[in-house]
């Protein structure tokens, strides 16, 4: 029997050693704290990164809350009054660099005072400008993680992101996503302290894969042109978490604390109407792979 | 009697009205025109300015599309299966200078076979700053204009103005408001033609009092402070319109044309944790005055 204290600590480690990591690849960023208190129950501390060498703003947010459930909730998943808690990690680096990609990091752990829990999370990336062998290298990471524990996982989760990381008004998803996970609870074949095991290797593989495209990609020459297309794709990371998605929509709805809900903006972005870019380009090449089912591991063989 | 066509057909002549006294009073920026079709029938004319002298980015649509009407409106509106006929004219104009606000403006008008019709529309502003002389001549245009028709639409449309445009997650409106009305419909003291009327004297009114705005305020100074800052009104122009707009939300969900909708964005953008504008600034006196219920005609006599 897992217990929430332990989880929420455990996440909380991660938060830390995540946060020393990025400041370690960073070079000259470090990450401030704002701890808080929630006033129906629990808190969280966010902590918030800008003006790195690397990093230009990115948000390392954990959080422990607690209380009644929220009548959203309770609706929603079509169950009595009960207490809730959640606990869980949640991270966006924004990169001053085009060249580097964007990241999004996600692990959560929620259960109710009738017995209901799950765990969720995951990782996608969102270059600016895709590189299939960027793309090859951080599927087949999550791969090697996801087969360490369910042979079924990659596959499952990563289609999951593509689903879940899209725009439909656009017709692109937001990147070229990675693994998702929802409401994953023990069964004949996982085991709560397994899932729990998973959902913190995931934490752990983050700073790892995010400081190789740091290091990777952040001396790669740009110039006005790749920062002009970095705001026009840092627009359409605003109109996917603003407009579809559900953990953004369901804080702002349920009262949840802005500041840290909306850490996942871009210190800048842009909007063009109707901007095409052109045949052959390295803009166009990535338009046209922000499509779901790309076999990114084996893309190009 | 009203006739949709002489509807849509005098909304075009506004929306080619409204554009020629804009490039008038810009003096310097021209609308592109982008004509489009829908694939279920009608279609659109969108209009775009950018790199204007005073207009960095506006848009002014008109659309008149038709067809089965969307399971979404008949499942909203409880109506069985009919036809829809929808017209009218949008508007949102981004100002290159954070002295002058940004405005938008619409008009429309919505039919079903069964014979259910009504008007809606609108003129609200948003000034990167709040000056008290602009709210007050702005609110005295549109209550001059409503109390030429009915004493009870300037009260009432402003109220509706202040709880339609307000950011519940910051507990800010997204301006100073002005007008807001919908399923406008002919009653015992109000024909369909008196409504119509009214509806497109709004659309004549928005440019004179735009206009004002252009004339008045371009010229005053400004530097990057203000710069920054009306970066950051535009991430919350953003935030309502991608989060809280009924019409963005409606367009989106329903395949609408997706360029026509978000030319409502800003050219640019920006977002900083936690911002929190000093005591005594011009900044934090706007975001003082970003409340309901602020009887700007009257403020500060």
């Amino acid at each position: 029997m897992l217990d929430k204290n332990t989880i929420s600590e455990d996440f909380k480690t991660i938060q830390g050693h995540i946060c020393k990591e990025l400041e370690m690849a960073d070079g000259k960023g470090s990450f401030l704290l704002d701890p808080w208190d929630r006033a129906e129950g629990g808190g969280g501390l966010t902590r918030i990164m800008t003006g790195g060498e690397i990093i230009a703003k990115g948000g390392v947010a954990f959080s422990a809350v607690h209380g009644p459930t929220p009548d959203k909730i309770l609706k929603k998943l079509k169950l009595e009054k009960s207490d809730f808690f959640a606990t869980g990690v949640s991270i966006v680096i924004h990169p001053l660099s085009p060249m580097v990609p964007i990241i999004h990091m996600n692990i959560r752990y929620f259960e109710m005072s009738n017995g209901v829990y799950w765990f969720g999370g995951g990782i996608d990336l969102t270059p600016h400008y895709v590189i299939p062998e960027d793309a090859a290298f951080f599927h087949q990471q999550l791969k090697a993680l996801c087969d360490g524990f369910n042979a079924d996982y990659y596959p499952k989760f990563k289609n999951w992101a593509d689903d879940y990381f899209y725009l439909p008004h656009r017709k692109e998803t937001r990147g070229i996503g990675g693994i998702f996970f929802d409401r994953l609870t023990e069964t004949s074949d996982q085991s709560a302290e397994k899932i729990f095991q998973f959902v913190k290797e995931v934490g752990y593989l983050f700073p790892k894969v995010y400081a190789h495209f740091m290091k990777k990609n952040a001396t790669i020459p740009y110039g006005e042109a790749e920062r002009a297309w970095q705001a026009l794709r840092r627009g359409r990371y605003v109109e996917f978490n603003l407009v579809w998605d559900a953990g953004t929509k369901f804080g702002l709805d349920t009262n949840g604390r802005t500041e840290s809900i909306l850490m996942s903006m871009p210190p800048q972005a842009a909007w063009q109407y109707n901007q095409q870019p052109i045949e052959g380009s390295a803009e166009k090449f990535t338009l046209d792979h922000l499509k779901k089912g790309i076999d990114w591991i084996n893309f190009g063989l």
